[in-house]
């Protein structure tokens, strides 16, 4: 671990290690800030692995999961946290939601609100409506996804996986391929990786590519094979479906041939380079199934694994003013 | 308050406060039972908002929420209030009902008995279909709306709420404005302020009025101006969408401007007057955005946080005596 | 209770009782060890019908069930049981899932593997995709009905409400009356019953009924009255609707006619022989409405109650080795 990857929480007491009320994007955290996060997902990550009994510190706390957005792996990973800490989690799904009866995204916050919720966790299809929420609630609000905004916490498991298989994240050489336009996992995880001194590489077709994407300190390729130069990481990005033909792309096995994560083309990337992908895959399309269940190189599954544990992170933390913790409240 | 809003259960031994196995409605419901479960309700909701740690008194209790008619709000702050008092909650949602296999509805409540659920509670898009279920099983059953029949503890939430904005019931002018027809907001809540000895005005367009409404104690009125003259309280009703063109009522616009709730127009009532509406709302339909957000008027978000509470006291009081409270067993 | 309906569990210590990772089928159990998780059943049922205090024994264990196909029964009834035992439940329903963006059904499972469940319940419409998921994931998996394949935890309940009923399996004249071809309800039920030393008859329309279907140690019958000369039980199986017109049968009338269980066709059986149904019904197609609710004959609803008991054995037993239980860690 590179002295960057040190966290200096253990001389910030409290809440000094943490200060914000919300978590609606990595933008805006220091760079300690995020190592603090990581750290705490840390313990988390070990404590799952050795299946210790359940911990009971979020007793009492109301964890609303307000899904405006189908999402089946990061509303169970919200679930899942949460309910490992013992709060009571209560999922509001869209298809269910007051939302088809016209009302609107003020009105819902403000309800969820009046309930009493000591925390919600949103997804929405609509970018800065979670920051929206946020400004009208009286608790912490996670943002779990908001349109081509943010993902923090999908940047959050993304760096904890890289420090944990590289040992730090600091001077990574990380390259992030796929639709860097459309995607809030990746524009998470630049702030994330860049805060944390990564050296950073997008790739994409042009098509797919965002203008001044080089103002967020990455540099920008549209040939694969010459970003994978010695490459630490190559995190592929999903190819949603809506942009599977027409205006996005020619066709997806022509997206395979030159953006596809094939073993032939990962050779150029360092020998033990980390391949990640934020899933759920398209096999054969941005990832080769090869290269997807390469147990020495794939990190897949320990995204995932550290998704629940960056999460339950993420809510021991935003939710200890609240709860009265020493230092915090 | 007045002496009316005085509960006489401090001299009613346990069960003889609330002697009811059921909350179906209402109607049925003496003064003082009302009073009753109020009283017990104001407790959670001093204990809400004092998120005091847990209260476990549910544990081991099984609540199925059967809700065959979608409903965010309802379902979400009777699983709030279930969780919060340590019940193991769980939902059957329409979507995923045997229903949709041609089950009967008895069949269905005789399964979820079977399963020794120790209180279910139930929306039905059916008047009377809730009676039904209750007569078939051996747990207690609370209405979550029943048709155009009940919603009872929407009308506890509105007169708690107005107990606790205008120190009491008794005597207050309570106009309800809407599609008095098909209500069951409407119904239940005149059916608990009339017992309280609320005064009752009416008002809709005559196709949204019951024709011998005047029999359940309020007064009609057609001209939303007259009947507002004086009001201590204003309670507004959704229009529902399938009603908003066509048959009932010219335009959304036309059933705006006669019967919408503006700044304007509530200068009839009492300079303090407290404006309500069950959610979600129509904004710019029946209630101005304006009124609807008037900090000093609107009660709306309270009345959402006492839904919580008011549930928190049903699950209690009815699941007292198959938990062997004493004096209820 | 005849001789072999005893558990050779009280000599068989710890794990050696049901030495198996998984719960997939029927098949592969020794007969012993389906007496054991009966036996096992049997106490839940006791404590369930007691009432008894929330049991905390899966305190800390995530449970998610994986509903790949809709059913609200057999979901609520593994809900129910793993909260009764105190385990942290999620539901990934279908609806909801990552299946629609297309992701594999192997990729789905590795997903939950990753975020450390400590039991998979599932459902899936393919025949063998529980066990292609049980072959990719670290923890116990509990099959809830795969294609046409097998529902274990149904035959189990079926068993224990007939030994519960009639005092034993041994030696019963079981009569299995439907649609034998496509009825994962009759296959495990086949296999348990023969395994528990039933005698074992099926009866079905030629188009309902397998070919080979003796090998499994029944007799097949066509004539509905024939086979139930002397029959202690009557198991009817649902007829989904999609079998219910054309190829299959003439009509659902004339289903009833030749297959549906009425109180004078009955009358063939022995006197107080036991009428089961694995639910939903169609009142009036398989079985007639005055013997589904005859008290003393109908053991459908007993069937629903032992099925919440059997799931919480289940459950129980297959989470002992990593819950470090006694005798099985």
């Amino acid at each position: 671990m590179s002295a960057s990857d040190h966290s200096p929480a253990a001389v910030l007491n409290g809440s000094e290690a943490f200060p914000h009320r919300h978590l609606t994007g990595i933008a805006g955290l220091q760079p300690h800030e995020i190592t603090f996060l990581l750290d705490e997902a840390e313990k988390w990550a070990e404590s799952n692995r050795a299946r210790r009994p359940s911990d009971h510190r979020l007793d009492g706390i109301t964890q609303i999961n307000a899904f405006f957005e189908n999402s089946t792996r990061t509303l169970l990973s919200f679930e899942i946290a949460g309910k490992r800490l013992g709060a009571d989690v209560v999922n509001m799904a869209v298809a269910q939601s007051s939302v088809k009866k016209g009302e609107t995204l003020i009105d819902t916050a403000v309800t969820l609100n009046a309930m009493r919720a000591d925390v919600i966790v949103i997804r929405h299809s609509s970018s800065g409506a979670v920051q929206l929420i946020a400004s009208k609630v009286d608790c912490p609000v996670l943002n779990a996804g908001d349109g081509w905004h943010e993902h923090p916490t999908q940047a959050l498991l993304d760096a904890l996986t890289i420090r944990r298989r590289r040992g730090t994240v600091h001077g990574q050489r990380v390259v992030i391929c796929g639709d860097l336009m459309h995607s809030r996992v990746a524009r998470s995880n630049i702030l994330a990786l860049t805060a944390l001194s990564a050296e950073v590489r997008v790739v994409a077709p042009s098509t797919l590519m965002p203008g001044a994407i080089e103002a967020m300190g990455v540099t920008a390729f549209h040939n694969f094979d010459e970003a994978l130069e010695g490459a630490d990481v190559v995190m592929m990005l999903r190819l949603q479906n809506e942009r599977m033909s027409g205006a996005f792309i020619p066709s997806t096995r022509e997206y395979h041939l030159r953006y596809g994560l094939t073993h032939e083309r990962l050779e150029r990337a360092k020998p033990d380079a980390l391949v990640m992908h934020p899933g759920p895959m398209n096999r054969g399309v941005e990832i080769a199934s090869g290269v997807a269940d390469d147990p020495e190189r794939s990190a897949i599954n320990e995204q995932v694994e550290m998704g629940v544990a960056v999460r339950m992170a993420c809510l021991d933390v935003l939710t200890r003013k609240s709860r009265g913790v020493e230092g915090w409240a």
